[in-house]
Parts: structure tokens; sequence; C-alpha cells
């Protein structure tokens, strides 16, 4: 075979073999195709797309590049559960205990946070002494013995997509379905589940805008996994706003905690039920949204994610007596209107929970666990002149919360109509 | 600037302004742009496209990497000539001396012949003696004192066309009509010239193999040209059988040689004609196709190449003595049918006499100056059985001449049916 048969046949508009599209990963991954060679190929998959049958040997060709784990000594089912980025996404935090609270077991690998999104290893890294690297068989072994592990990705899987992901960054072939599709997808099935629960968020603070595109990609994923023998659910979820009321690590941690403790709002108690049903679903196990509200009032799930940061080497004597932590400033912002709200700018919120320390520009930066967002007034609620909108938390002496404020301040609208959203606008099987 | 910003404008379908052309040839150039954003741009211009303003400024930015040859000490208008590459096309060697045989000046950089196309230094140097390389201060000082001088190309000329053509090769992005254009034209505007004739050649032989395309390219480049100042015009001809009477370096200096002296074929003498009519009306000077075969004839012309040889070292003696050298082997194919020619592929004759040794297929590869092919019934022409259609000659004992020689029969055909063809299907000015 030679690379430049393949490209051609690409650009032609043409479907590659399932022996092609292997050998293009393979000779990737080992260094005999060059960049230049992918960068043009990845070019023509941008204006020519991608079969399903493609999509499925591309994404079972890069799984077969890294290192895959083995679940199979946990019983049961293991069903993983992935978003495209939220901002202000706790889900997991409250998820992975919720559905370990059923008996199904959560062997779950979760990422930093980049850009303007949250990452679920970040938030749990500002728990004192939670440790997030595990070995595999460490991993295992405590999903055996309590249902429940939540670390961080593994540097060895799918080695091809890292490659490829680095490469599409900067040749302007990020946005592509099919790729985006396999990167996640390839990740998952590398990380050893048998059945996959898809967040795709939509919306300002998402990587997709608009539902044509969260549709498509929802779609292509869900196909993808049931043509590689893994069950997959995709729900699309609305990031016109943050989810729930906080934006930064700690803060989110605090958040989780509150829900699993019977609190939170009442919007994201029930958004993360839905979820639960689905992912205990996929196990084979059937409750009713009722059942599973129950387990977040009756501490059941509380439980579950208390013996995990335990059993991780958390302190959750600290969790529970100071769940939040003082920054050095902060700065509430109050609504000069009355009405009510009708956007809260995602994007503009993760942006400003990021400068003032929360997240990462670039991969090396460092993280203030403990600085972020508090929201009190959310898309749908009444506000009066003089109510509180948003509050920062931020330790950074240069950072300029006045400015910053002003930027979210003018990214949220507030008119006389009440609108309402849910969280989940679609579900896709 | 950033690349990646320049490949998604392209990409999305815009077209990008000068600084942004000029900085990406630039930085390409000087290695600053890796090749692996280089090949995704270029693909995307595959799906894009350019604007004309966008190739004339490619254009211009890729002549600028390179030397640029100053024939200002030369008087009268430079005209240049380019051929999009033919089988036994030996126009340059007839048409120079012809052309100058009118007091206009030619000084012509020639390339070397690659796959099944052969190149006018590789003929020049089959006349023994005869230097193909030439100081810029020589070559300049040959045109002043006798009127012409063809030389080989400068490696120096458009260092980013050489950069951006070795990439395009190895990812399917050759086929690009307005890269082509540019990279024609860059190196015809850096060669010096006033004004340039462009040959298009469409068909079998040639690397456009329909007319839509062939016009395409050469009203790309004739807009190209007189964009940049340069007065362009193109022919679009008929490359669907060889050129002339034979194919192979020392054959075609020789059949030239007879063109000179008065004889050669009528259609090519005619051919030739009509070039040279062009290309004086560029330089200026009006004259009619009678006198300028009269040229051919009287022996003008025939002045103007011996002198061009004697003044680059070459043996003019050796040359009229013995126009054509035997090789060690030859086979002729008789006809086994009656009627009339009505295909002689081009391309299955070039490719025979590059196996034969008359080519290169890569490179490297060493030529045979003498070995090609002679064809003694072309399109139009009647044939009775048993007369000779063609003759292989070469000197390789392990060519196989049976088996060669058939695949060119077959790419023959005869039939009762007389159809005739013209050398220049159209002129785009």
């Amino acid at each position: 075979m030679r690379m430049i048969d393949i490209i051609q046949k690409k650009r032609d508009g043409l479907a590659l073999t399932k022996a092609e599209t292997t050998w293009l990963i393979d000779q990737y991954a080992t260094g005999e195709i060059p960049d230049y060679q992918m960068s043009a190929w990845a070019m023509a998959v941008y204006f020519q797309g991608m079969t399903k049958a493609e999509i499925a040997d591309l994404t079972m060709a890069m799984v077969a590049t890294g290192e895959q784990i083995d679940l199979s000594e946990i019983p049961g089912i293991k069903v993983d559960k992935h978003s495209t980025g939220g901002v202000g996404d706790k889900v997991t935090l409250i998820l992975a205990p919720l559905v370990a609270s059923f008996g199904v077991a959560v062997a779950k690998m979760s990422g930093r946070g980049l850009g303007h999104t949250g990452g679920t290893i970040d938030k749990l890294e500002s728990i004192h002494g939670f440790q997030v690297e595990r070995t595999q068989a460490d991993f295992v072994q405590q999903v055996k013995a309590i249902g429940i592990s939540v670390i961080g990705q593994s540097d060895d899987l799918v080695k091809a997509d890292k490659l490829l992901y680095a490469l599409r960054d900067v040749t302007a072939t990020v946005d592509i379905i099919p790729l985006i599709a396999s990167s996640i997808m390839s990740k998952k099935i590398a990380a050893g589940s048998d059945a996959i629960l898809l967040d795709v968020t939509v919306g300002s603070g998402a990587f997709m805008k608009n539902m044509t595109d969260a549709r498509l990609l929802a779609q292509t994923m869900v196909d993808l996994g049931n043509a590689v023998g893994r069950k997959t659910v995709a729900v699309i979820t609305d990031m016109r706003q943050p989810l729930g009321t906080t934006i930064g690590n700690r803060l989110e941690i605090a958040e989780s905690l509150s829900v699993l403790q019977g609190g939170g709002s009442p919007e994201l108690r029930q958004f993360i039920a839905e979820l639960a049903q689905i992912m205990l679903s996929l196990a084979g196990v059937e409750k009713s949204l009722a059942a599973i509200l129950e387990n977040l009032s009756n501490g059941a799930a509380l439980a579950k994610f208390k013996q995990m940061i335990t059993a991780q080497g958390g302190d959750v004597n600290e969790l529970l007596t100071s769940p939040e932590h003082d920054t050095r400033f902060s700065k509430t912002v109050v609504s000069t209107q009355a009405g009510y709200i009708t956007s809260f700018d995602a994007l503009s919120a993760g942006l400003l929970a990021m400068r003032a320390g929360a997240g990462r520009a670039v991969k090396s930066d460092a993280l203030d666990l403990d600085a972020g967002l508090r929201i009190f007034k959310k898309i749908g609620e009444p506000v009066e002149i003089g109510e509180p909108l948003f509050e920062i938390l931020y330790n950074k002496a240069d950072f300029d919360a006045d400015k910053e404020s002003q930027v979210l301040r003018d990214a949220i609208s507030i008119s006389d109509d009440k609108i309402e959203i849910k969280e989940i606008v679609e579900i896709i099987k």
C-alpha cells in the first residue's frame, strides 16, 4: 500500500477498505507515515467525510495502537460515561457514586480540564490526599472491593489518537465529526467498558455550537459504538448556561457533596437522575426516577462517594467539615435590572472562571483549585434590582475582577419574558 | 499571522490576502512553516480553489524565494516559450533558432525529461560537446553576441516551488490547476522574459487529459501572466499522438536538423511556423507564415542553430555528417491491417521510448541518448498490410522488444475512416 493512493482515494470521495484504514493508522502510529501525508488525508476527510464502516475501522485501528484496559475481572456489565465538555460539569462526581449505589460497578477514567471546560480529575484532586493515579491492578481491585473508582486516564491509551489530535490541532482539521467521534470513542473503548453513555453538550459553552452538529456527532458515536459491539446511548444536553450553580474545582466538589447529601438544585438532581437511569439500564438494571432520586436523599450514593474518597487516600473529614475554601478575594455582581434571566453565557462564564485560576489556558498552567464562580441566578429565574447574579472567588492579586466581571455581566440577559430550558434536549440510541 | 488561520480560511472557501499569501510562501521557503501545514493548505486549495489575485500573489511570492535572471542587458522584448510536456516534443530545438533568425533574441532555460516526456536539455546534450550549463553572465553575453542561447534551468530559481512540488507529489495534491499554473509561471517569470508563449498539451501523452482542464490551465496561466505584467499567450495542442516522427534524444535532434534544412514533415513545419508567428508577434515583430516558413527553407534558421551549437561547444560537423546514430538493436513493427491510422497513443509511445533507454523513470536514471522510436505512420495517414508502423532503436540486451512493441501496437488503431487532427487546437490570449 502507498499512502499517496490512500489520500487520493479519500480526496476523490471513495471509502477506504478496512485493510487500508488499519494500515494507515498502524503506519502513522509507528512513524512510517509522515505528518505531511496524514494532514493531507485529514483535510480530504474534512471535505469528503467517512462512511460508518470507515469510522468503525478507524476507531478500532486506533484502539489497537495503545494499551487496552481489561475490566473482565469485575463482574457485570461495565458502563462508562463521557461528556464532550461542559462548563460547571460535575456530573461524574455525583453520577458515578449514584450508579454504584445500585450495585452496578463504575470503573471510570477521566480527564483533566483545558480551556473553558473543567476536568473531573482536577476536581477530585481538590480533595486533600485524593490519588488519581493508580495501577491498572489497583484500579480493578478497588472496583471489585467497593464497586467504584474514578482515576486519571492512562497516558498509554490510543497512541495514534494523541499523535493525530496534535496534528489536527495545528492543521485546521479539528472540527471533523468522523474524526471527533473516533477520537472520543477510541479512548472509551480502550478503557474497557461494555456500554457507553455519551453526554453531547450543545451551546456556547460546548464544542458543538448547534443542534445539527450535536445530533450528527451523537448519532455518529452511537452508530460507531454499536457497530463495534459497545451498546451506546447519547444524550444531547443544553450548554447555553453553566451546569449547576458553581464553576471551579473545589466549588464543584462542594456542590456535588451537597447534591449527594440531598441538597443542590432540583434541576441538577433531576438531570443526574435521568442520566443514572440510562446508565443503569445499559447495565441491565431498570430503576424508576423516584428510586434513583431516593438514593441521592437517603445517603446511599453519599456513602459510595465517601468510600471511594477513602479508598483513594482522600480526606473525607476535611471535606465534610469545610466543603468550600475561602479565597483571598471575591467580587459579587448584583443586578441593576429586574426580570427573568434569559441567557447566562456558558463560554463567558467558563473563560472567566479559567482566568480567575480555576482552569488552564494551556496544558502547563497550574490550577488554583479554590478559585471559581458562584452563580446565583440561572435561566428562567426571576431577579430583582440589587440581587446578586454571580460571585467570583480568586486568589490572584493581579486578576482584574472589575473588567472580567463586566464581560460576564454583558453576557447575561434579563427580560420580562420567562423562558425555560431543560438539560436533556434529546436522547439518541 | 498563524498558519492554522490561513489553512482554515482557505478550507472555509475564503480568499487569502496578498500579505497572507506572501507570508505563507516566505515562511515555507525558510522552513518556518512545516510540511504538515503546507500539505493541509494544498489539500484545502484542491477543494476550494484560488482567486486570480491569489494565484498572482502566490506566483510572485514564489518567484521572490529564488534567483531571478536579469536579461535587461539584452536589447528588445525577450519572449520565452514553455510546454506542459509532450512526447517527441522537439519544438524548442527548431523554434528558438527560427525566431532568432528574425533578429528577436532568444534567451531560454529548458528542463530535463522525466517519465514519458522528454526534455530539451537532454536532447541538446546528445550533440557532442554541447554545454548546457553556463553562468548567467556567459548566457547573457552569448545572446547579446549571436541572439540565441538555450541552457539548463538554474537550480536556484524559485526555491519554494521545488519544496512545494516535492510535497505535492507525495500528498495527492499535484492535479490542482492554480498550483500547476503558479509552478510553471513562477519559473518562467524568474527566468526573466518579458513575454511568454505557453504550449498546453492535451491528450493521452499530456499532463492535461481533456480540453476542459487544458483550457482552464491555459486561461489561468494567461490571466496570471498578464496580471503580473508578462504578456502571455497560450496554445492548446493535441498530444493524442507523438509530435513529429521521432522520439528519443539524438533522434529528435536529427529530425530537428532535417526541418531546419528544409525537410521534415509538413505538419511539423506548419506547427512550428504558427508558434513562431505568435512568439515574433509577442516580441513586436509581425511576419507572415510564408516568410517564416521561408527561413526554415533558406538556411537562415539553420545558421542560427549552428551558431548556437558552436557557441556552446558542440560539434556541428559531427552532427551534420551523421545526424542519427546506430544502436546495437532495432525492431520494426509492420501493419497486419490496411486502412487509415486513427490513433497512435502518445503515452504508450512515450513510455516505450523511455523503457528503451531514451527517458528516465526516476530522476537518477541514466539516459541512452541514441535510443528511441521512429514513427512511420501518423494519424490520418493510409497504411497497407506489411508497411512499417514504427521502429524501436535500443542498446540494452535485456530490453524485451517483442513484448514492448506489442503494447504499442495495441495502442495503434487502424480503420477505414480517415480522420484528421491539427496540432494547434485553440489559441488563448
